[in-house]
């Protein structure tokens, strides 16, 4: 989706992935080889004017040998703190952002201490490369437990409170290299087993999208961050708690291709050319159904009122993003219309608007 | 703009382009040969679903090479007519639809008795292979007759009338193979020595639109078309005149990739897949202005409210469509404001909307 944005800008791209028969391979030269093959990090690099990422599981090794040879952005740490849970919170904390209370957890000692201080229901988290719902236990009671000690197994985690929101927010901001930033209107969230499945947008609560404003551009400040960046919330007794940073174009800001005057692609791509960064401004109001593993029948969906398909060329394996759908209407009343048709046809549940 | 419609709907593409240079090899497989290499024809058509093409010079015989062998759409009979005016103010007589007199030209003594019958203002035209304005005279007087008849050895052409017109209007019709047909709204054009430099839509005049649709319908059907077809016309004395149709997407429907709900390029698509159409409705209001030749710096361009860039990654030389710009508003004024500040940076006079 970055490189289908770039195209029109004139930007020519050269892709980096492990695995060779990755879709983006149809869109342009791919350099596919594993994160170690320093040789095919020097063919990635050679005569490319900015190297970006738009997954933050990329080998920090891998990363940091880049950025060594060539402008990337966003910047290393960046990936750095977003790759650690506990870097991540203690980055929220420093700069005043309030967020669930956490432990972290070494050993089972540790666990049990942790469980005692945040009180179930809790939520054990692997500190590295979890995403996508993978590297979370759920800690209803001490029967979770041993699942938890079998993940401690495979390296340090985090216990924090499993926080009871109103809902999931997230706020989409991008920063040039010039240091001004644009933030898009606050995106509504429903994740499903940790999997995000629906996003609606806008959220029309000032008061929200100020607190979240403070909170993203502090931490655009703080991380020197150049590109997009996604700050994951939940919302509580009025309240936002941030959950998490991904700083990339985010699968919450997906519907800024259709719903906004610029969409998160362009202006990330935007950012780190240091081009202007276009309008925010949404168009209407939109509803993104992300396609989880074999996607139904696209002649019914490009029936459906306002959709907007977008397949990503992957194989449809159980539960995979293979593809989303944005449906704009010119109410959210509208566009949930259609969009419930569809999360009906896919046999999920419809929540109001 | 094909292509970049289609990877989010799940298409792959092989391209075919006389050209090894041609821009559109960054987006996938290119086979570069010339039109009469019937080898290069076999290769590219081998294992395709369906091929269209989105330029109506492709010589006959490869076309029907290519139409013998796969699903070919539009079908060869939209490109016979499209490339022979002769054949083409043919059609829109017999379909009954108004268009400047004209008479057919094959020899000098033919030359003088067209402008007896046509009257100056004239316009000689070859009847084939013209575009942008190439393969065009004016004939204002017994003094333009010598340039005329030089063009007249390169092969026979039309005389007809200049028509007077208020304004160059287009309508932007899509036909699926199941024989329904959506249509954009009217779009009025500004050429300059025969370039498009800028659309703007939409043209709200329902009673031009509902003339315009009657004949652009009919013409789908007589020419059992399958795809998008664009209809330019005049409009003098609130009727409206046939100019010449293209049987591709075009130009003048380029704001439909920002201005519309679903654009030209992925209806196309549509079209030639035999799946549903997309709504044509519009968003706000667009203007669209070609790039023609070195474009103005695109950080300019960027800061413009509502403006959105289209580079086609091709070598800038004089007046060359080397790319657009769509500006699009919640009004049509809005939309011309930064236009014609676009306009005027690029030292074009700015004219009302």
């Amino acid at each position: 989706m970055l490189a289908l944005a770039g195209y029109p800008l004139g930007i020519n791209f050269r892709f980096f992935d492990p695995n060779s028969g990755a879709p983006v391979g149809q869109l342009g030269e791919l350099i596919a080889a594993p994160y170690e093959d320093e040789q095919a990090l020097l063919r990635f690099v050679k005569d490319v004017d900015v190297v970006t990422y738009e997954f933050e599981s990329v080998p920090l090794a891998a990363a940091s040998f880049v950025a060594e040879r060539v402008r990337m952005h966003p910047p290393l740490r960046s990936l750095e703190i977003s790759q650690d849970r506990r870097r991540e919170k203690e980055m929220f904390t420093r700069l005043g952002i309030p967020a669930a209370p956490m432990r972290e957890v070494g050993s089972a000692a540790d666990l049990a201490a942790a469980v005692g201080a945040v009180k179930y229901p809790a939520i054990a988290k692997t500190t590295t490369l979890g995403y996508d719902g993978k590297g979370q236990i759920a800690l209803n009671g001490a029967a979770d437990l041993a699942a938890a000690e079998q993940m401690l197994a495979k390296g340090p985690m985090i216990v924090e409170e499993r926080v009871a929101f109103k809902r999931e927010l997230s706020l989409l901001a991008v920063r040039g290299s010039s240091g001004a930033a644009a933030f898009y209107p606050l995106t509504e969230n429903e994740h499903d087993d940790g999997i995000l499945r629906v996003s609606r947008a806008p959220v029309n609560d000032l008061q929200l999208l100020g607190k979240a404003v403070e909170y993203a551009g502090a931490i655009l400040t703080d991380l020197n961050h150049v590109g997009a960046l996604a700050l994951e919330m939940f919302e509580r007794d009025g309240q936002l708690l941030a959950n998490e940073i991904a700083p990339r174009v985010h699968n919450s800001g997906h519907w800024t291709i259709e719903g906004a005057a610029t969409s998160q692609f362009e202006n990330h791509l935007r950012a780190i050319l240091s081009l202007p960064l276009g309008s925010t401004t949404p168009i209407g109001s939109s509803v993104m159904v992300n396609l989880l593993g074999p996607p139904p029948a696209l002649e019914d969906v490009m029936r459906m009122e306002g959709a907007h398909v977008h397949m990503y060329g992957k194989a449809a394996t159980e539960r995979r993003k293979v593809g989303h759908v944005t449906f704009v209407g010119a109410t959210m009343e509208e566009a949930m219309q259609s969009a419930g048709v569809l999360l009906a046809m896919m046999g999920e549940r419809v929540s109001a608007a």
